[in-house]
């Protein structure tokens, strides 16, 4: 058996080339896709392992990059064909993309193979692909002790039973308020969080945008708002990142789904926590296009973030 | 000189009938206003007096009950003719009304006339109203020591420089989140706020509906979450009552414009429980149509409210 770093994650998902419109400007085919985002902001918490696929246009550079950060990038495999490339555009509201094109390419035959030290992953994060390839990971995995996912409404209205299939399997969903909305078939963020809490998960995370993020545990609910920013250029990342920080700070916390049952207070603080992490992380996402903003982050201005928000929250 | 309650507030604004629809229902000439409203919520805090008119429609009984919870009414003209009337309606986004008429009637004449024991009040709210009356009222107090305000789209658009004369005299601002980007000509709130707080008033707040409120001082920046509640019936009059709560709890506290100077720290802090308050009064608030929620809400109810949204921020 391999030998694992207890704190490491394993993530699958899109790597992908992006071209995005926003009020403040447009980019052409920039990198992006969802474990993209989540490794490089999980990496500043802990270890990474990505398992995903791109095509014979995508830049080794990039590859490279992500492997000096402690991200495993064995698993992306590399096939003849093009990268998936998604179109999107958002109008002034910025909570919301508009998709205007998606081409799956080599994504479209996506089948994820795990090696060994993939299957002895510790903590497991499942980014927004097709419910099917999400169980199929699960399937081979042996035994992690903290298994996360993400959705969309794509896979929620087209896979409804696959996706409750995968609900049942996970302990931290996380998905935005319209997407909580649309699963749970409410339209009230409480009514909403109860029948989703009822699907499987014991942690729900419903992502707000520009107003932050609830927390849903056995404990009750916590609010945390965004870290305002001067200046939005493009929110496409900011779920996926929000993910990779939170869930970066788990693994770094080395808590898995024991705690929970252990010491449910200490569980829901470290969620508490976490969630505030992803919270910052989003903040810096948003400030440029692609991942330009996280890829000149540095360690400092992240902590100090951290530290002003938890002040724009605290009472003496 | 008139004997002063040093906790009293004195506010001036509208007394009216609304029609209003919403997704849940309809409610045809219910009692509504920016100070019923106010004072009703602030009334749990500390005494009240008003300074508004009504027409000889006006239900003598509802004069009555007000001025059995701590509210003076002996400023409230009433005065030949037809009260204000607002009709208005909300679709599936309740965060915004859409005013669909508006008769002044006897409105359109008010002249707000204070006695001596109005003009000695230590603590004054100014609501929604024109700010040349608004003006009127400051002209006529003798030295309150602490004064706020609130305004909406139809004076910042109409009326703009005499708005900013207002806002010269003023020590606390609270409009929400679209008032605050026309007023300061800015899309974004850090920006809005920054502008805002150049034209006179040291505390700013921001309501942003389902998502609470933002507080601005010189300390920094409080974020405080709506309480959510699982059924939203009628957003009407939210605003208000949040500024009621949190003029009362202001004025419960003895505090005043001197503390931001001589303790800039405490007075920060008094103001992040105030503006919770506001947040709680206003989740009762939008329970029920006109104000029926919070003339059967019970103290008891409001503190466990107020304890329950201090835990959806905490951190351990």
């Amino acid at each position: 058996m391999t030998k694992h770093d207890s704190s490491s994650i394993l993530t699958v998902g899109s790597l992908a080339f992006d071209t995005i419109q926003t009020p403040a400007g447009k980019a052409e085919s920039v990198l992006g896709g969802s474990v993209n985002y989540f490794s490089i902001a999980a990496s500043f918490y802990a270890p990474i392992e990505v398992v995903g696929v791109v095509g014979d246009d995508f830049p080794q550079s990039h590859l490279q990059w992500l492997s000096e950060r402690r991200i495993d990038v064995s698993g992306i495999q590399i096939v003849r064909g093009k990268t998936f490339h998604w179109v999107g555009s958002y109008d002034q509201n910025l909570n919301e993309a508009k998709t205007l094109s998606t081409a799956l390419n080599v994504f479209e035959t996506f089948q994820p193979q795990l090696t060994e030290k993939h299957k002895n992953a510790p903590t497991v994060f499942l980014a927004n692909i097709d419910p099917v390839l999400q169980q199929s990971v699960l399937n081979q995995v042996h035994a992690p002790g903290l298994v996360a996912c993400d959705s969309m409404n794509f896979w929620i209205t087209g896979k409804p039973n696959e996706l409750k299939e995968t609900l049942r399997r996970v302990d931290i969903l996380s998905v935005n308020e319209g997407e909580a909305f649309l699963l749970s078939n409410e339209n009230n963020i409480l009514r909403a969080a109860k029948r989703i809490l009822q699907m499987g998960p014991s942690v729900l995370i419903i992502k707000r945008g520009e107003y932050g993020a609830m927390l849903f545990t056995s404990r009750g609910l916590f609010i945390a708002p965004a870290y305002p920013v001067e200046s939005v250029i493009d929110p496409t990342g900011a779920g996926d990142s929000f993910a990779g920080a939170m869930m970066g700070y788990l693994a770094q916390a080395k808590v898995h789904r024991d705690l929970a049952h252990s010491d449910p207070d200490q569980w829901d603080q470290i969620l508490r926590r976490a969630v505030l992490a992803g919270c910052v992380m989003a903040s810096f996402t948003v400030e440029d296009f692609s991942f330009h903003r996280l890829k000149r982050l540095e360690n400092a201005e992240l902590v100090a973030r951290q530290n002003a928000l938890i002040q724009m929250i605290r009472l003496g």
